[in-house]
């Protein structure tokens, strides 16, 4: 089952003006660990248009099987909810539409076929079709928070498991969690704000010249999708080799020690709760450094992904005057100053 | 099946004084690009009647097939799920009662059917009845939040997808979405408003002598719908000829690139939100000069449109005394002048 | 199945010193289009006795077969939900229990049953029942908000519709909706106030020979229907004759082009919101003129019938000191002077 | 099946220092269309025992079968729902338990086995098993509000209706509703506080000599029932046949014109909504003229009675300093003053 | 069915240091009447522990069948829901666990079988259970409203009913019920309160060797349950014959009339709303004076129980200083000083 | 059933800087009668990690059968739930999920094949799988009230009662209960605190170094989770020698008699309700001392545990400046000065 909409994306490349939430979401890409991306801005950003586009810079691969584990009365057999595919095709990038229920989400367990007939009665859900890609949920602040807690407990474990009445199914549901909403129509509560890995505010844009050509953009893909997209073939492309590059040299990317003592520093600094906003910083530092093709991580590095690993793991100061991001430039130019 | 209903269908023409709401209607069925309009105003405005008497504007046309896709266990079939009409038709025009299930509007899809017999297990909803035409939600603001959210996604999607248990079902849904609502009894969130292209505000008329009109037009449809819509025949094929006119020319309908920046500066002035505001002017501007019968957009066409296009995307202002249609009118004068 | 009640049921004529209410409920018996009647006031003013009584006032008539469209898979079919009578009988005058559900209201559909033997498979609700007659709905401020919307869209389009997975059942439902409720329990929202044509408050008579006479009428009432009823029968003939005459002359009752205008003057003096306020005058009006025997609305018509028509659809100025129906009349007389 | 418990009721006449309430349940129990009482009073004084008491005062008679009325699809059948005896036997005291359903108080209603079988379908409820004695509601501010409506509808009507998708069953349920609770739990509607027909608020007694009469008698029932009945029995009787007498003369105690006229001008100084006031107290005079054996309603009467018709029917008058039971009785020395 | 836990519970002679709550239970296993007792105390104060312990104390007796009486139709039938042993057992003591649902309270009725097969339908609950013993609710004060009600009526009424659609089943359940809570976790309601016949509270020991030997017991029973019960076997028995002595002289016990008129002095003084509080006393005093070998009532009884009767019973008056506990011992000491 | 996921949980040994929480688990390994422990802590503290890892460090066992005792219509029969497995495993660690139902945690009982087969009709749930081991909740202050009772209530008592329809079953269930939460979350009501044994708060790591070698072994972990493992192997052998000695010598370890008194003395000076508080302290510091290999407590292992067995049972005083920790360690050093 190919993508039959590949044609018909509109290019990441041709996405202007919104820098910060781009490199959020290729250091996902390229590194899976750092734990998702939580987009937040006004409505009519492009928010939604960059997330779909992000799998096209990825490249293809060969989709394997999907193996699940089933068991029941302490006997376990294994059973494939999806089959391989020899062509090539995208990752997949699965949007969680907002009334999806926890079923759909999960996938079904049909208990009374399972005893009747013995095997496939899982019919699997949204987590195994966007494993090995992206899990998009728009507006994530006004989803329910149940299935808030429970996507990210999947996503932080990378394990689906579905149980009913003895029966229980388990199989790998590794995938990106790319959410976005608007700050006006309501919160997310810290504790999941904080398993979001990064974090980035997108607004309007205030040069007329990028919005002139994001009109022209938008209106040029919406009346010849595929002229549009020969178009940007060449730079998507570039891209696109940017990012293969880096997630093979990845593995070999080192953080030197004293960086390491510094970033710890500026989280004390910050009084940033737990361990997760430093190794999120480590963790996107080195997918940073690996996209620029460097295997050694450098301050620069890490100045520019510390703010949007930390600014949703600040506790909020009513008091204070300056804003969140502020802070962190502030502390960041103390600790990390331009040599 | 033709619509019964063609000739008491009260004449769009006989309306009289509401000239914004019948412009926004005209130019959605022109482009429905601009995505839809919005129509908030006191009861007893003939909101409702003029919406209805839309689509009778329209030129008839031969209904085509309508053919979903059916997804099972990774195969897939096309399905017919609204036949072909010979006859030539009205575009549809379906009303969505307050009172409507989620079942009713996209579909229902009958899981055991399609499993013991394979095929035709999906009966379709009002999305599919819509197909090509309008869809219009009375006291939107009344509608359960979660359907809204439903309909305005598959407005701007174009597509219908209905999922359940590992079976599901797409098919095209194009349609212009219009609603109309009472401000006394609530208001939309600012995230939906934002997604209805247009907006406009219709009153009583303070006109006696329209007045008079509007009460004897409304008792003489009343006592002779077909009398009535003959007396009105001329008049309403003139608008129909136009309107078809527009239609024709619309492709080749071009924004000089100084009006384009002009549009821009004036969302920017007016610090409207994202992008859909510039681009619904540019969509609205286009319809309009086609529906004049021009190839070309003028000041004048984007003075006329930018109001009933920004109105509703306006950030609430609690301290500014001036109403927002004069805001935006004030910062027309100063960027748009008439010249 | 005539109507065993007939001869236990209080005389209309019977009723002491309510003349507003009495005057509005026979304007809807003459003329429904006038759109129902909502009775306001303190508990133990015989407003449900009054409504109760009206069908006792107009005339018997043959019932006709209650005929209703069945749809489904694109087929269309006929199916009769009411037997005709030959006999005449009264027309139907059906309350509306508070407790009722929407199934039972509209009728129910088995759609089991329909897809098995294909027809008969639709059981009629209090909707069809109150077909050619009269709704009743005692303390409606109370009802389901859901409900009261249903039941004042099927009066206004005056046809039922019931809609499941795909089939759907349509049939005329004509009736007058008359509500009654006591304004200490509950206000309606001020749209569905706007959609009852009329609107009367009753308050307890403070003449003491009038609520003796309501006692003893009560009292003899209780203790011999049948002996009462024949005491009251000359006078009970007498305004049946007046009603039967005024529907007959109805169609030709003209409104004077000055009255009209002085009609809309008068709505706009008061600011009354749409054109319902307009529209219901000139209904009632003619009504009125029929009841007096007369073709020719006078303005004695109009200034009788106003109050009723536009009390309920003035906005709440919570400044003002004087009531709405005094303001009424304050406006009349400036406007429509008594020459 | 006669009532079992019989002798093991505590006699109504061994209730001591509670006139009040004992003269509002004798005068019901004589003439039912008064419409019932509600006792308000602190826990712990005995109002459950004596309103289960007082079924014993009545005559014994022989039980009449019980005849409803079922219709379906436009035919009509009597089926008996409750088999006539030859004993005799006391009229039934039926106590709602607070946690009855709708179902368990209306009857429920096999709509399958009906279309099956075609009767007997019909299993009666609290409401039937009332019909010719008493329902008693403890607690009755707490029942859900929508039961309080039904019974007092029922009541009010003698009426119980039954209806679901198209069979409606009907039958004579006439009942004296008595209703006790406690004011610091919660207050009724004013509407259904107008419902009932008398109210009388019990406090605790504060005379030790009646205080320690009361104890002597509750454990001396306790340890000895039978005995304890038998020790009351010649009082009992002698009440038992002064409430005969008092049935019988009923129909000819009359009210004098005069005393109804004060009856009135009572009403309206007290401004009672309504004519229940008035309707209750010409009842419940002539109920206790019958009581003494007189069939003529005296001033004294009227004054006796009073007060337990218009005390819940007062409006609360939040500024007023005297309690609205002396307010009643300043107003009666003025309009009846005792000769 | 033998109490197989009887040699592992907790001696009730071992508890230590609650005089006042042993007290009150040792009251209520002599004279049931006196209506059960709630214990509100800070957690960890062996109130559950003492509760349980209580079975233990009282004698072992022959269980007899328990049968019900099932109506249907008019028809009706003995059923036996409970065998009869005929070996010695203890009193039931039953714990209804706050999870408990109505159905598992009072029995579950099989509609359906009792239609096919006739008989054995009912399966009893825990109100059949906890017939001739105790039923302990802890954490009283969460336990859903509606649950508690019909505890408290059963319990007053020593009779369980059980109805659906037109079958009915009653059964014999006298029980004793044992309430306890944490008063920081809400109220009781006063009208529940009321009904309850006993108060206490309980409160940490201050004492450091009384709440040594707690400890030591706590542990020793912990470690050998066996031999800890075998080590107080003799004054548990001493108790145990007390109370068995107590039970027989009972109803040879009596109040002198001067201590009568005394205790109502006494709720009169108090304000006590109703006759339960002074009904209260004078059951709990003869119990007590039963407890003590005498068969006649004295005033040291009184001034022992009336706090623990009258405690709950108070109004709360937010204006006074001393809490509710001092003000009855005043009062005591005026009414009745210690000579 | 082996524990597949042995070798690739996160050492115990390797967890840094969190002691208390350490020892807390360690002291309920050793002595689960403590009672559990409840870890509240800022998030991303390794609270989850640290629980999870704590089943590695206890000896492996031979699981043995788990039985059930099924109970119907008074006859018993034992099931066996769980079968027994030779090869050694270790002890179950069961986490609960927040979306757990109360069937999936009491496990599930078919009633219709109990009556219709006989047997094996119970389907055992989260509660069977955690005996002889620990049952985790995460954010346990988010999991349902009721959920909380009945794990307590479990917890509290080692048996699991499922009822249902006269049928009921009953297992064995000893389980350490370990909760964690986030005290900005929300609060557990003091009568659920209580019933914990030992409470901890865990915050973040000041330390940079220790910071430092959190990142470090986390991300090892990450990327080789067997080296990891083997890396700490020695020092996980020595904790895990040191508990199984601990748990051999526990029953020998003695309290001093001067050492309870001193304890008794500590919770009365800290005003600590009923007896939990000293009974923790007893059993917490008999542990830690067989932890040291002592079988005598000391003063110094009072002076360890007492803070974490009292903090969460302290009453808050909203007018106290220091903090419940400190007021603990101020009273301890009064009364058990380090010598």
């Amino acid at each position: 089952m190919k993508n039959n909409n590949s044609y018909s994306v509109f290019p990441f490349a041709a996405i202007i003006g919104q820098e910060k939430m781009k490199l959020a979401l290729m250091l996902n890409a390229i590194y899976p660990a750092i734990g998702g991306v939580l987009i937040m801005g006004h409505r009519g950003t492009a928010k939604s248009t960059s997330v779909r586009a992000l799998a096209d810079l990825l490249p293809l691969r060969q989709k394997e099987p999907l193996v699940a584990e089933m068991n029941f009365n302490e006997r376990s057999e294994q059973i494939v909810i999806q089959e391989a595919h020899d062509e090539d095709s995208h990752v997949p990038m699965v949007t969680l539409p907002l009334s999806a229920t926890e079923d759909r989400v999960v996938g079904t367990l049909d208990i009374e076929a399972a005893l009747a007939h013995g095997r496939r009665s899982f019919e699997p859900g949204l987590l195994a079709k966007a494993h090995g890609g992206f899990l998009y949920i728009d507006e994530v602040n006004l989803l329910d928070d149940h299935l808030v807690d429970l996507l990210l407990d999947v996503a932080a474990s990378g394990v689906n498991i579905v149980e009913r009445e003895g029966l229980s199914v388990r199989h790998p549901a590794k995938f990106v969690l790319v959410g976005s909403g608007n700050p006006e129509e309501g919160d997310l509560r810290p504790q999941l704000l904080d398993r979001f890995g990064l974090y980035t505010q997108v607004t309007t844009l205030t040069d007329v010249d990028k919005r002139v050509a994001v009109i022209k953009n938008t209106e040029a893909f919406r009346s010849d999708p595929v002229g549009f997209a020969r178009q940007w073939q060449a730079e998507q492309q570039k891209l696109q080799k940017q990012i293969i590059r880096a997630m093979e040299i990845l593995p070999e990317v080192v953080l030197p020690e004293n960086l390491l003592a510094k970033t710890i520093e500026l989280c004390l600094s910050l009084k940033i709760d737990g361990h997760r906003g430093e190794i999120t910083i480590t963790r996107a530092a080195r997918a940073l450094a690996a996209l620029h093709g460097r295997t050694k991580v450098t301050a620069t590095d890490i100045r520019e992904v510390a703010p949007m690993s930390l600014q949703h793991r600040l506790r909020k100061d009513p008091l204070e005057k300056i804003d969140s991001l502020q802070r962190i430039e502030n502390i960041l130019t103390e600790i990390l100053p331009v040599s």
